[in-house]
């Protein structure tokens, strides 16, 4: 899906967080009941539009006009919560359809998430949507907020927040009500101000990836944030990654359901899909989206962005005031993959003239206790350490005594007066510690006590600017493939039944016109042709037995190779025949594939997976046993940026022997970065494709190219 | 080092933990200052033993009779705490030894840690205390704190703490003043009492393994806890954490130090020597040692343990108020290798009675927000659940509203009417949920907000139970040597010079000596006994060129395999010996071995290393690629158990090679296994191997053993 085409979509979505008018069906005014709480909250909050209760058995709520039906109320219905029983839900919505309602919110539960009776419900309600054009939210979600407008629309949020720090700051998207509300209420807490929350429920219209997108656009939303268990489209979700990518957005995503045992559980949560964990890391990597471990990591990543202090790169120094202290955040620093970087020669003079002399003036720099006693030494170190220009962000422990600020204040002056991020790591005791915190918060300075969410935060935001540099600098496309490869491919895949093999000849075909490297090589229907073939490949050649029905060949006498002279040509020729009949009576034999020997290279796989929600994967690995011993493959969802393809090569277990191992030349890297992208676009022009497998694919030296020496390919 | 041994030298002591006497050199009554505190602390935590301050400055001190000398104090002295100075202290030293004084803590810094002068005063140290027996706390150390006998000689702990829940309960060790200071206030918080606390400076006489070992046999410490830089005698840290075990206690270790960057930083801060960080890895699993990664682990371990409630296994229960949370925690247990277990159906047809109809009863259980409703339900669902035999441990993750402790009442009640344990997360706004976690904690039930922590907690602990349980169960040592071994590899070894290699025919028969299976093979003077040994061994042969001078033969054309006629051994012996000729002039050649050709196995290596601290280690991994590419090597420190053994291929990345790819038939493990333990013997028994290589070690399949087909032996 192009990004185009997804905002257009978008527009769709204006009556769900903007209505003017909204109405609750099966409205209360009991405020601890879903259907209680829109109304008391629209009220007090006070939703900037029409409100119209929707109840045959009232006729006023609240002092409200509340009308039998939804056909009743008098003037147009944007936006209709619905909150009767699931019996009633169906009628309700063909009503609001005769109304004109533009868009829908569902509390009501027992759909999908129940069983098949409840599916076959739901997919009457997704009919319904597509039929009418009505955006539905839900059936089984606690709704949505959003707070320019004062859109209570949901029963999680019930009021506005007393006091916040930073106003229109995120827009949350939640597959988990109940997750999602608890989320709210400690974001909110921190003083971190909502744009819109969204709990999706069970998605039978929009999904996860519209609300995404709507975010991307919104202009006020400054980041992102969502709980998410599965996607049901991936390319409506990757049209929607690009677009917060184009508007500067982080996107910081809980992504549950990584190990199977919590991936079922989730299957049964919300009745969703929750697809392959390889699939989902591939494309966070490819869209740079920040994974979020947890909410505290959450938390710490919101208060770092808040201050627009995102670091540069990964070069940390880090101040302690114990020499333990510092070598623990050392160690989780490089865990992490920060850079606790050396210090220049010139701030290590300069925090040595300032420091007792058993302090240590190498990072991790050991301030001492010295800051306890000496007023203003800790901000005019700071200061020194974050000005050096190999340092790209600093975290800095220290201890705080019961009420005392003074350390505080001048972390607060040394954090506010610099670009980069610094990270204070306040113990102490418990009651002086949170005061800490609290007064570290409203200054919107970057705090915590724990170390571990900390420098995780720290080290994802940078690694997303990283992203964000190279998605600058570099293609987010594979390299085009040669003119006519497409119309010449799709010759040769046409009319092909689904599930249709092609034999390793007729794939290489395919690949060539690709222009992807493989093994000279010519198909021979007789033992002198076979003779004539070898004679014009040059000795010595390999013999391969040609049949679409002919699945695993070497298991099964169908190989030959190292044959050198026209003799054994013919001798071979015979034996393939031969086996081929003894092994696969009835078999249609296309002939013997007469093929070059190639020279000694280094093994490797590469080929095209399919994804039932994301589509054509591509996948490249070390061949042999590195595949089968260590599962060694790296995975991309098509298309396949350069970036991609290095990055793939980059994070192969055994990437060494690519470098090149006991003194042999390094491998051709680039010419398989080159082949993993013509790869992806085959991938893209051929959806049919439901498997390309090149194995072996012998890589050579640096400058020496690579060659397919095998494949196979099969149709869907 | 023997536990007897240590054993005899722990009685030195006791006059550092237990003195009747303490004697302050230096002593000030300023409260601020390290010289003051242990006098003020003294007095006022009311010490059970002779006070005397030492300082010719004054006469009286705090009401005290102020000495001018230690001379001069009139009754025996035990403990000396030295805190003049750097210049005087070895003076001290002096006049402490002509004193008789049996224990000495020096606070003084300037030794070791600043530079080679300071190092060579505490080299100083170092003798005095071997010449004397005087046993030596520090320097640049905190000192000492115990609390039975209220010993407050140090400056870390200057106040007893007003509430204990747990008594007596950790002895922690920290090589770092400041970082232990720092957890000694957060524990002490959390009302777990501190037996001793120890903070061991530069140890230029006691070590970090005295007072581990100390600790050990201290009747009241029930669990140890420590910061670890570094160990200076490995075999003594072995023994102590040995008595540790004998004596059911856990050892809670945060070591610092295992990325290069922070292992530097923190050789500078001590002067010490850190190690390699694969060595102490392997420690930690042979000693069952848990190794804690953060302070808010080991605050949360320690309340598991203060429970006596350590997972009997790795089958853990999810209870959760949403869907969303209970995905979230099944993805961490899975992470941290807990099994979120299948529960019984007679367990999830009760659940099912009790909860609403849309909760769900698989583990993760949603017991759904009516717990919050309906008063009784969480313990009566927790009860049921923790019942389930299949069952080793629960986490409950509930949101608590201010005030309300009626969920937190009914956990406490689960929790203490079970022996297992059960870890509460408590969510919800930040107030709430610090009065709930006080309110849980003075009950002593486990509880936090961060899941992260708690999880990691509970998965530690379990693994520590396991490796309890196969303490129990299997030797820990390895398998004995078969009798006359040792002689016979001694009469091979001896008058070797050091730095001397074996040639491959000489290391095997060291090999065979201790029951290691080799390649047939006969050393061969001349052609003709070249013929003749491969008449006896049998062709094909393979030929090698034996000199002790011949480092790479394989590189060098000093091999040749499948030699197959006794032309082709006259052609071969002829070629090997020209060769020689050619790539090493003047090497003093031993013959040619003629040597069985194995059949085809799966390579490994097989090796003895040296650790400067921890002495023999022993290696295995797979060969060839794998250890180039992947360096896939398991390390244990000798002794190797059975059961270390079996660890050591299990942790090999690439282990699926050994239980058989493609069809393979399995590898002969059980063979490694044993072999893996005689050269664990063979390392014990001659310290003066710097290397043994046997490499490639050949392995058949199962039943069918392993061969070592070539082999290295350097001395030291």
């Amino acid at each position: 899906m192009k990004t185009t085409e997804l905002r257009q979509e978008l527009n769709s979505l204006t009556p769900l967080f903007r209505p003017q008018s909204v109405a609750i069906i099966g409205a209360s005014e009991n405020p601890f009941k879903p259907s209680g709480q829109p109304l008391v909250a629209l009220l007090r909050a006070g939703f900037q539009g029409a409100i119209y209760p929707v109840n045959p058995r009232h006729n006023t709520l609240l002092n409200l006009p509340c009308h039998p039906s939804i056909e009743a109320v008098p003037g147009q219905v944007e936006l209709a919560i619905i909150a009767v029983p699931a019996r009633f839900t169906m009628e309700a919505l063909y009503q609001c359809a005769a109304k004109g309602v533009k868009g829908i919110i569902i509390f009501t539960s027992g759909f999908a998430e129940v069983g098949t009776a409840g599916a076959a419900i739901q997919r009457e309600i997704t009919k319904l949507a597509r039929e009418t054009g009505m955006r539905i939210c839900g059936p089984n979600c606690m709704g949505i907020f959003s707070s320019r407008n004062r859109l209570m629309a949901n029963f999680a949020v019930i009021e506005l927040p007393e006091k916040v720090l930073v106003p229109d700051f995120l827009g949350f998207i939640s597959q988990s009500g109940g997750f999602g509300a608890a989320i709210y209420e400690v974001i909110r807490e921190k003083g971190f101000g909502f744009s819109h929350f969204v709990s999706t429920g069970n998605e039978a219209d929009l999904e996860f990836s519209h609300y995404l997108g709507y975010m991307a656009e919104d202009p006020h939303t400054r980041v992102i944030g969502g709980y998410l268990e599965g996607i049901k489209d991936g390319g409506k979700f990757m049209a929607a990654a690009d677009l917060a990518l184009d508007r500067g957005k982080p996107m910081l995503l809980i992504k549950a359901g990584r190990y199977e045992v919590a991936a079922k559980a989730a299957a049964s949560h919300t009745g969703a899909l929750v697809g392959s964990e390889k699939v989902y890391s591939a494309i966070f990597k490819q869209k740079g989206i920040i994974r979020v471990e947890s909410l505290e990591e959450f938390n710490l990543m919101l208060s770092i962005i808040a201050g627009d202090r995102i670091p540069r790169g990964n070069r940390v120094a880090i101040l302690a005031t114990s020499g333990g202290s510092g070598v623990m955040l050392a160690d989780k620093c490089a865990h992490h993959g920060l850079e606790v970087v050396r210090l220049q020669e010139e701030t290590r003079a300069d925090l040595a003239a300032m420091l007792p002399d058993f302090a240590s003036t190498a990072n991790p720099v050991d301030i001492t206790s010295a800051i306890m006693t000496s007023p203003g030494l800790l901000e005019k170190c700071a200061e020194r350490v974050i000005a050096d220009p190999g340092v790209d962000m600093m975290i800095v422990a220290y201890w705080v005594a019961h009420g005392d600020r003074h350390n505080l204040d001048q972390m607060i002056r040394v954090g506010s007066g610099t670009s980069k991020p610094i990270f204070n790591l306040i113990w102490g005791p418990d009651q002086s510690v949170r005061d800490a915190l609290n007064h570290m918060n409203e200054a919107l300075i970057p705090a915590a006590r724990e170390t571990d969410f900390a420098i995780r935060a720290l080290a994802s935001l940078a690694q997303y600017n990283q992203f964000l540099q190279t998605r600058r600098q570099t293609a987010d496309k594979p390299a085009p493939a040669p003119a006519g490869a497409r119309e010449k491919a799709a010759a040769l895949l046409q009319g092909l039944a689904p599930g249709a093999r092609l034999t390793e000849y007729a794939a290489k075909q395919v690949l060539q016109a690709y222009g992807i490297p493989v093994t000279k090589e010519e198909l021979a229907a007789g033992a002198e042709e076979a003779v004539a073939a070898a004679e014009k490949t040059g000795y010595p050649v390999a013999l391969k037995i040609m049949s679409q029905e002919i699945l695993h060949k070497t298991d099964t006498g169908g190989v030959i190779l190292n044959v050198s002279t026209p003799g054994e040509v013919r001798e071979g020729y015979r034996r393939l025949m031969e086996n081929a009949g003894a092994h696969h009576p009835g078999a249609r034999v296309e002939g013997v594939l007469v093929q070059e020997m190639l020279p000694a290279g280094t093994e490797m796989i590469v080929g095209i997976g399919k994804d039932p929600v994301f589509g054509a994967t591509v996948l490249a690995g070390l061949g042999g046993i590195f595949v089968e011993a260590l599962e060694d493959v790296a995975l991309r969802v098509a298309p396949v940026s350069p970036r991609d393809a290095g990055e793939m090569l980059a994070e192969l277990k055994g990437r060494k022997i690519l470098d090149g191992l006991r003194g042999q030349p390094p491998a051709d890297v680039e010419a398989v970065k080159d082949i993993i992208q013509r790869v992806s676009r085959l991938a893209e022009d051929f959806p049919g494709i439901a498997e390309l497998d090149i194995n072996p694919l012998f890589v050579f030296q640096r400058g020496k190219g690579a060659c397919a020496a095998d494949a196979l390919i099969v149709m869907k």
